[in-house]
């Protein structure tokens, strides 16, 4: 950390801040400026906050330097990690794509859906059994039914299934039935969730939270990691900005970002990511020729009758359109 | 519901759409523009989904009309809300500050803390005893021996106590010690967590999330009021945006939107809204004068040596002098 | 300025960014710490580009510790400023109101704009001549008609009159009828427009940008001093956000910042702000509560036929009311 | 447009609208709900601005329903548009990529800059002369100078020149030197700028505005169109989000927008976009792939002296690897 002192701060107040920083096992470095003196802290960085810091009187104001995550970082692990859901890879040149329903509503349908994601080329089938929803009079799933469902449907076609956790309470039943959890947005900061699923040992798919910065959703996964399970692939599915004609604002610089910062796998959501299914063939390719490990995108035999989340869906035929698509770009990326 | 057919719209497309909306128990109304056709859908709002009505062939877009929360509604309940904790009243008239260090530390530091709070005049001490970090590395809390401390103090200067729960499983051991459950910002949206204080019928502060909208907001209380609890209050903390001087934008004008459309107390905390001691004060004053039925502050005892948040605590005098300025803006405003 | 060589940076690499440091005539200052090299930069800030040390093989990334405006900071001129306007003074202990129509539309409804706007107490009549309008479709305003009735309208009952410049080649025209120049939120970037009114040396109310940081306000700001007019007062009026409740996101917070980081008189435009009528009169009181010298409402006789920003307007009585209000706010708050 | 009555307005209120809309020579729709009555506005949507509805007694909403773009969108010219820049083509099929320093600093470097650009494949050579910049003490371009010297590097290289216009009076100089105009990001709304070069005839290239809607853009583009200028290219640059990692967030979903809602080209500028030159080869595939129809890259021969931007600039080396790719990428999407 780089302290900053105010120009009209006074030789006691540099004392106060050394001895603050002394007191914990640290040592100060001074550079005295033209206008200001800065104090680098050198040693462990837990030791310290950068925010009891800024109280210190004649304190201007303090800069971190260093990020707090670890395990999950590229420094700690250089090369590309690859997540191995029972047999299917996800990282380091495979391209994954998982794909479904946003809810599931009902045997027929999954089954439908899943016969479609197993055409169109995808490795996982994806869908809600418990969704997390703005308003509580919205349809929140059908819980352990939904998951058996899934189960069903994810053997018959000889697809992984993903789902959503959103109480921590059902770690077990949900390891019962899918291959891999998933961590939505709204949740990226339920500490609490991410510990439990990081005892588990079960992949973690952990989307980005809705306002999350690159290095808050970096020290999401470290939660995880340093309970003991480093399965973790990473999701972008569009930040909140003021741009209200997609519903999220795709970023997918977020994908270079990781890979520089990461060692992780990372995928992108383009359904959620523009709540628009005329942008996800587009936003697909773009995130695969970006360097994303794979997608995560939404599709629906019948999306006109979809429970939630219908205009972010393709239909069946537009999905494999995409894929061909998809194929292509990840082939000439060198992904497999 | 206002669907906009697309000027291209077939008026095969129109009848599908007038079929989805009828096959809910719903009636259309047409309304033709000089260049687009637009539906009127009236009738329940929950039987169909704004998302589901996008996907259908000649659709351009949908328009919600009105809000999903009804029990949190100024429509619903006219009577601005009073929330009684156990004789403390909060809204309507009163003027309720919430005052304590970030995370409970020691007995000595909270006993401290709470004595300035209460020579303060606030009446309620807050504190935490476990926390939400964004690093796994981060100091988590003393936990349930934070919990008795906030009571010891809180009893022995005739104080209510509120404090934060973050995991579900711990609403007995909360209630136990504490008169209010705070829900932060990071768990706006933890649903399972909103149902089960729903179900207890203890006094929650429920903040705003970092990217919250004020309906999401709303709809976030009505999770809690929908399970039977309606004693909610709210408190407008700090979104983000891309300013970086302030740690989060207090957005005040949320006092004023939390006014209109609902009848709940809110209460505003300066110190998280800013990160910035000194903006307490003048935000403190701006936020009674905008209409808040509250504050909650940050106060430390000795703030150098907080463990953290320290750059957002107020001291002692500080807190005095605010306190001073803020009884009298109050005043003036019709508040006791 | 802080640069953060990475870990993996050799010696090489830091050499040569001694070099290009030094080559401009700045001096380097080494501090090594566990896991990083940080080399601090000392001498005039102007020399060397944030930017362009980036890309120097080695460089994980830099960090500015001073800002670049110098006129109008506080560290330059430790007192308020007071910017007199023809008599009429805005800053250190003043309390002063702009008010009238968005746009200027008929003398009929400027006359009795202005009689409203002197009746409420305010100093300054606003009017729009030449609106800024998203669609090119949109009412343009009077031009010169509109700077002429004004001039009248502002004589008649004794009130200064502002009003905003969009084009630089219109200086000597405004500066004909106006006693200030208002600079609009999307003009804030607009340098050569800076400039211009930097060379006259007539009073200007610099609106913050759309979403302006508060740094890049006041280097607007500093656009103006350099060219030797010091009479700025700055004008916040909301800010970009995610929230579409309200048309922008009032940030009260910036009042306390800029006082904070600057000499300049600053007031808030609570119509704009927020873009609700119901609105202007919290906000107004919040805003001079918060520290804000002054205000600039939307008042309009009969704001039913408002041409342009209806809902933002107050009528003349609740154009009173807030006053009323406000000269308490204001009188608690130590200003005349 | 869409005028949304509140629950408890009076007939009386609704009889006001109706005569507000139709005093305008429009017609009302009306269409009563369960809960709300809806007023529908038929007619020319000029007539009536949504705001002025707003304030009528009784009105709780209005929504707008249709863009006020007219003469670039897609419904007004369903095919997509070709700008042709004195012999090359910008569109529908064609790659276009504009290349070189951020700043024109002297002949020795543009002349290397053009030399890299030309053998990258590139058409256009970009550079400024007039630099908007955030402090008046930063590098303001070295103006007409730097003009003449794009001029000869471009005719020594066979590539077209575009740059930035900062100053409506400079239309004719920059028209003698350049083939395209650049309006930057600072000045998508300066609307004197958008009628200057919409008087001129010669080809724009508009970049969206840091805050910008993808509707404002548009209508900026309008301004340009509607005073017969229809050579416009838009240029997607990133936009201002709370993420500090990346300078800005590259939207690239805005390149699907604008396909779907106008017939004008755009490209991508990675550079900006990113603020990151590790970032400018992943975001150049990803537009291609998304859509664009062309980029706009800052490439500097010797970036670890540029003036400004160095840290978003390509080496030469990078930029043909950057080349080899996004041409396999556009051949792939179908571009030439």
């Amino acid at each position: 950390m780089i302290i900053v002192m105010s120009p009209s701060s006074t030789d006691e107040d540099l004392k106060r801040v050394e001895n603050a920083v002394e007191s914990r096992g640290l040592r100060c470095h001074l550079s005295k400026g033209e206008e200001r003196t800065i104090v680098g802290v050198i040693g462990d960085k837990k030791q310290i906050s950068q925010l009891e810091v800024n109280m210190l009187p004649g304190v201007e104001k303090s800069v971190r330097i260093t990020e707090k995550y670890k395990l999950v970082s590229r420094e700690f692990h250089p090369q590309d990690s690859v997540v191995d859901v029972d047999g299917v890879k996800i990282g380091a040149g495979h391209l994954t794509v998982m794909a479904g329903p946003c809810a599931v509503e009902s045997e027929e349908q999954l089954m439908e859906a899943a016969k479609c994601v197993k055409d169109g080329g995808a490795q996982f089938l994806r869908g809600g059994a418990f969704k997390p929803r703005t308003s509580p009079y919205d349809f929140q799933g059908l819980a352990e039914e939904g998951l058996k469902l899934l189960r069903k449907a994810g053997d018959a076609y000889g697809l992984k299934v993903v789902t959503e956790i959103v109480n921590q309470n059902d770690i077990d039943l949900i390891a019962k039935y899918a291959d891999m959890f998933q961590i939505g947005a709204r949740n990226m900061q339920n500490f609490q969730l991410l510990k439990e699923v990081g005892r588990s040992k079960k992949p973690v798919l952990l989307k980005r939270g809705l306002c999350a910065t690159i290095s808050e959703w970096l020290n999401a996964a470290e939660y995880i990691a340093s309970e003991g399970n480093m399965n973790i692939v990473l999701c972008e599915r569009g930040i909140r900005t003021y741009e209200t004609f997609t519903r999220n604002t795709l970023d997918l610089s977020a994908v270079a970002a990781v890979k520089e910062l990461s060692h992780l796998p990372i995928v992108v959501d383009p359904s959620h990511g523009t709540g628009r299914w005329q942008m996800v063939q587009p936003m697909s390719c773009a995130a695969i020729a970006a360097g994303a490990d794979g997608l995560i995108i939404e599709v629906h035999p019948h999306p006109e009758v979809a429970l939630s989340d219908g205009s972010q869906s393709l239909t069946p035929k537009n999905f494999n359109a995409t894929m061909d698509k998809v194929r292509q770009i990840a082939n000439l990326m060198g992904r497999e």
